[in-house]
């Protein structure tokens, strides 16, 4: 599909992904601005914001996604969201296929016989796969949910609500029809459990779930599903534990809370910033130190051919690899009795340093552009980069430019990374002397 | 020397650096809590505060230099300042010739008849070569100083104040015997030129001065020290006109000055962030954007093999340069007909990446401990970590845990990217089309 269109038009993968986005940002746009979609007229520049907030799988807001849009312009978002989302999942996918990487040892196989050739036809079996396999998801986590909010809102909202909120949360996007996201549902846990499982299993990456649905034998398993997974084990458990005790007597967001709200509570906001973007406690009122620390969350984001962004967890680990094992005094990282080869630990500070240099950036022209606290600014940068959608409350008050600048910032975060990845992933050599594993970062 | 004591104690030249500093330290706190060192007492945390301060020459206070210490407080405060300006020089010379580094083709002919041998007799020439060079500087900068403030102050304080000035200018301490630094010479053009020129000088690297006085031709001048040179105008001049343009309309920095004061502070806020930390300006009246343009020149620093310290100017250029590269598809970073050799590219991200977690360490912890905006908090640990001694206000207000952690990032920024620097050389190596082009970053 795409492969072909390659070489039609002769841009290259990289090329082809931003000009797809703009496209459907601009198509996005164009919806939106009809008189259909809203529930009053909207400046061009909000319309746009929105379709790149929703392309991007961000989840930032200019607008109130449910009283300023109507149900036709809540349907353009949705559909926009799945495109971003599905769109670069595909992308990252083919390119993992196109440069040969292998995935695996088991894996490898099952995809190579099915997957691995740059054919039209491989690439269409692999792109309706994905397709059902979101559609699956998002169908049964409507399902789901209609049973928590039909009775609620009754048959119509209710099981558009779970459909619009199953999809947004598979895709990472973080879009919500409440403005208060989900606070309402802060210790509901159909909710939290729904929601958060859905944007997780979006959030780890497709290579990682095929390699689980086919395996189904941690030992068996690829280097890279043995580090996303026991990553986001760790860092998930860590962040919970974290943000629950420096929340935990803070008034306005865990202290009022009964236990078990503050247990739900702590667990989503740990999960979340990894490009989620739903919140359940107001953002504004977290503990300056929770926010630092959602800083790095947000930065590091979710997996590679994933719905999420940011640099990515392998991206991340790697370096706290490397860290450790130069802190050690030795000289290979080795982990799960795999050599982690050294261009990938190249790839992974290029990656890092090159998205550092883009949110620092930002912050520097909304620094000019914005009277909102440091800390606001410096927040929302990062969240527009990693395409979080959290904020503490900037959007709502950011100017004309400084809603430009974080609409590129969405743009950079989205296709930044992979395209990063992608060009670097050609440049590296090595010669190891563990067995080598193959980590996609980016 | 210092090559004879690695042998007897058997530590490796980054522990035997860390053991000297901390030594130095506890020396220095030790007697700065002499009664006859202080005009009242101090506590043994703010003794040791500036001790650390002066060792790792960043210069941020929580006492005041000028009227808290005795002259002999001040003095001992100065012997620390030249120990950690000179030590930490040597130091970072020794490695270079140690680990067999070349510097420049004509350099290298020079150097490798005199210096480079790591024999006692060499090493000792080479320290003694060093320590009258800084002498020398020091004490014809007192000269000219003291002809503008002994009429000002009296032969006493005036030649004293001189000396002091010119010792903490020189080691880029920025230490200064009053409370608001040089603001009252804010369009002083003697103080401006000898006090920068001091700092500049002092912070661009032995290395880059040996080469320029030995060959005295730029175009066979090393690689490192042509990339220093061009880098340090260049980058000199574009944070002058964009710290003039940013403070322009400031009517607390800028706006009310005479346009020669004018030119004369953004010169001078241009050049002292880079690990200098002396101010002209109030830094606290900054705008925004100033401050997070500082946060970056405060980041870089300047030279290897200089009393400065952050990731050095070289790690930054590099790193420009090789994104410069990969933005315009080209393979190889080439400056002055040279490739950048890949691993000294790798070896730029990592320091970067490391150093950011330290930075980020700190800002977290800091997070908790202090109650300050955000934007103060950040631009402290910058500062502290960069060892630049620029503040907004917060050392003034630290709390005792916050005080710990800024000495840990005042200690951490001295010698850690120069360890690491060392720990990194060893391990990558590289074959390139071009003559390989040697820059030292770290
Ligand atoms: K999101
Ligand atoms: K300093």
């Amino acid at each position: 599909m795409n492969s072909l269109r390659f070489k039609v038009i002769n841009m290259s993968p990289p090329q082809t992904l931003a000009v797809s986005f703009l496209a459907a940002i601009f198509v996005g746009t164009l919806l939106l601005l009809l008189p259909i979609a809203t529930t009053q007229p909207i400046s061009p520049l909000d319309a746009m914001f929105t379709a790149t907030s929703a392309t991007t799988v961000t989840g930032l807001v200019v607008l109130d996604t449910g009283t300023d849009f109507t149900v036709f312009g809540q349907i353009v978002i949705m559909i926009l969201i799945k495109i971003g989302g599905l769109g670069l999942m595909t992308f990252t996918i083919m390119i993992i296929l196109v440069l040969g990487k292998k995935i695996g040892l088991k894996e490898r196989i099952l995809i190579q016989q099915s997957f691995n050739q740059t054919s039209v036809g491989g690439m269409v079996r692999l792109v309706k796969v994905l397709f059902l396999f979101a559609l699956a998801m998002e169908l049964i986590a409507t399902l789901i949910l209609s049973i928590r909010w039909v009775p609620e809102y009754g048959w119509g909202f209710g099981l558009f609500t779970s459909l619009f909120h199953a999809v947004s949360a598979f895709n990472n996007a973080g879009f919500s029809l409440w403005s208060d996201s989900l606070s309402s549902y802060v210790g509901d846990p159909t909710v939290n459990l729904v929601i958060t499982f859905l944007f997780i299993t979006g959030g780890i990456g497709f290579t990682v779930l095929y390699d689980l649905f086919y395996t189904r034998n941690f030992r068996h398993l690829s280097l890279h599903s043995k580090i996303m997974l026991v990553g986001t084990l760790v860092v998930n458990i860590f962040a919970m534990i974290l943000i629950f005790v420096l929340e935990y007597m803070n008034p306005e967001t865990l202290g009022m809370l009964t236990m078990g709200e503050k247990l739900w509570a702590a667990y989503f906001q740990a999960v979340t910033p990894r490009t989620a973007g739903f919140n359940s406690l107001d953002i504004g009122s977290l503990e300056p130190s929770t926010i630092v620390f959602l800083l790095l969350l947000m930065f590091i984001g979710a997996g590679s051919a994933s719905t999420g962004s940011g640099i990515k967890l392998t991206t991340f680990l790697v370096i706290v690899l490397a860290v450790v094992t130069y802190l050690r005094g030795k000289n290979e990282s080795v982990v799960f009795s795999r050599t982690i080869p050294p261009h990938i630990v190249t790839r992974s500070l290029a990656i890092v340093v090159i998205s550092l240099m883009a949110v620092f950036g930002g912050i520097f022209l909304l620094s000019i552009t914005e009277q909102s606290p440091f800390m606001m600014i410096v927040f929302e940068a990062f969240s527009a980069f990693g395409t979080v959608g959290l904020s503490m409350g900037l959007t709502d008050e950011l100017s004309a430019v400084g809603k430009q600048v974080i609409m590129v910032l969405m743009f950079v975060g989205r296709i930044g990374p992979v395209t990063l990845a992608f060009a670097l992933a050609k440049d590296f050599k090595s010669n190891v002397r563990y067995p080598k594993g193959d980590i996609f970062t980016g």
